[in-house]
């Protein structure tokens, strides 16, 4: 199984917040925000690994600046390692206020996600070539990430996560 | 500003998984899950706090069981402490298959909300009163939930999080 | 077929009320909330005979509260009483608003819900079992609604409905 | 204020059943249909009486034929006659398949509606001239529908319907 | 195969415009719009053929009088004349406004469709006997509106394009 | 006012085909696509003009091969001119199936808008600087597009489209 570019499955996403999208405040609401971003992420998995993907977790998001009614909503999904059966993507969420020419970072986020085959079972995806130097450290990173996610899940003990100790510790 | 009951603000919601919550596999999206997760979680952050709330972070989700196509999702959110401005709100998510009498756990997640006053400004929010043995159980872990949060997104050096630290070395 | 108590199929819904939800008013439509309160009493109706089921009927529904934009919808739905292959199901509608500390009754209504079986023709469905005394006045009036309408679909003459006649005269 | 005519403000809505409006057995929802119904009748309320409408009431609702997917659902929406502030609409609906060329009654309901001033308050509505059979007919049952509405919501005693009653016993 | 009257097939649709309609400007967005102008040509095409329908063209839509959030879009489907196993649907489309008792003109279009049999080839569609002086003018048309839509889609030569050409030196 | 180069206002979109944006043969419906090529072509327009903009006219599209159901829908759009007060965009439509690593053409579009100042009157449009050779084409065609349309809605003598007389005779 050949290994595949990150460039060969980006996806780009453009929506637009409408009223029903909206909270009180007239910002869009954290909920259909990650909506659109488990569909964003789920096209790059698929596209990567030529075979349907389901979401199997996701990491910590937090939420820095409100998307305003009637802005548009700017994703950009990327994958940035695999393991065996399952990718990490990488999400970047931008707001975008085409009338004052204003463009703001809204959050930025790892999904999680594994290839099935027809009987639904993992089935392996091909490894990624990080190229630029941001896909490296987006690939690097991917093993400390991983760790904390097992942490997190129950499924591996804090002592065993080396990486992700290197990191708490420095 | 009174303390309030963990149980004055819990939010039940029910719902039905119908064909357009669908993944090719015929199981609910992860995507449209988080949104009902939000809109559940917000219920219980807006009457906690008799305010306005905006989704601030959501931590770590493990998706386990899928959900399929005709089931129930049943989702419970409670408070389990508040800081100040902000307060974390824990999530039980299940599926339902009525017809072979089935429950299964899907997953469980921590959502943090920030309540704002009529400028939009963050403002002050009741403290928790946790009684049974559950809620004192989340009330203590969430300080440590929120240093993994503040790291995770810049905000404090992993040195700082006492909290973590004797965690992670459990 | 063993009998079932009420209490092991009440389903509790609560929505937020969305701009798409609302009319001109501001308010929430009332074929909207319809549409909920139909899912919620299936969702009740499947739990308690553990097989698909079809909507039969709704009952006179008079609308008291409008329940504005933002505001949550709170229904709440238990099953009355079984007949062979029916099932009433008796739902509870409230508007709260977390703002301002106000819960007001909206409308309660009654569904009919036919189960069927995997030809799609109708199957029995177990007994309810009544325990509380408001289940109990629900289960005793069953039988006059369903004369009333069954007198309304022209399925029973006026004269045989012994039960709504006393209450009409009473 | 002039009476107007029953043709003044028919409604006519043909609608795709779409695999979201379906349940288990691919047939429309009640739910959803009486959504349509709403929308329907509030159509016909507000062009009678030129001005906002909000549904006061919805009478017994019987489902006969369940309509399938990718059928057509057709709704007329005519008004039946006025009380003061309110209006009585008289829907039919029936399900279409185009392609073996069969129309099929699927239920017919009354929906009552109060037009509103810019106050929220109620306000006259015209009068109804009804000109055919069938809408002198529908024109002279609303009265002992009003009745049993009435009674129903606990307006009304029994014992003070007498069109009410002399319907139950004829 | 026998040839169909217009009448037997035209479909009006009435539908409300909701928040979620609507762009920043608080009237129907032209998207919007044209998905139910396709779904009300396509119930047309249907009746007329008694088979599923799928739509191969849209001719120019100049869009005149935007529909105003609460008002009615009120649309009428028309077949005009058949093409083998296409066929090619007429709509005209109207705001109203029912508290101003207003009704304007939106837009005009053609759709056309193609019928297809059960593996999905196209199949022959009866023939279309216009009545009306309206009926017949559009049926007149059609041929050059044909001739039209194959030069911009680059299957025929404008020089082949005579009824065109006539029409375009008038 | 200064001009603009097409590459600053490209609008990229991809959106999943999801079960109720089909037809009976589990094909994205017409309709469904030109809701979101509608939106596409606003955010362009509006992105080029930083100002609301409305759609003005639609220019005949011809569907080619049909999205399935689990497909993705990529959508490229961009400005080619501008006329003073209104915009021409086009749009580009592939379907996209992951699985079978297979990319397909689905049609290709011109909508026109228009940009309105606060008192929504039509607004001045920076103009079109096209760098590459498509850019160039698309700009050149644009003079014909527009004689056409005029002719079409009726505001332009067909004798006085030179460029659009000249492309038909060529």
């Amino acid at each position: 199984m050949e290994s595949k570019k990150v460039s060969e499955s980006i996806t780009v996403m453009n929506e637009l917040v409408l009223p029903n999208d909206t909270n009180v405040f007239g910002n869009l609401m954290g909920g259909r925000l990650m909506y659109w971003m488990d569909i964003a992420a789920a096209m790059t998995a698929s596209k990567h690994c030529n075979a349907p993907c389901m979401t199997a977790s996701v990491d910590n998001i937090s939420f820095k600046n409100p998307i305003k009614l009637g802005n548009v909503v700017h994703i950009e999904a990327k994958i940035t390692r695999a393991f065996h059966t399952s990718m990490e993507i990488h999400l970047m969420v931008w707001g975008e206020d085409n009338l004052h020419q204003y463009r703001y970072e809204s959050n930025e986020a790892y999904f999680t996600f594994v290839a099935l085959d027809p009987n639904n079972k993992p089935r392996l995806v091909p490894a990624v070539l990080p190229e630029t130097e941001q896909e490296k450290a987006l690939y690097d990173g991917a093993l400390r990430r991983r760790q904390l996610r097992l942490i997190l899940s129950g499924k591996m003990k804090p002592n065993d996560a080396n990486e992700l100790k290197a990191f708490l510790n420095s």
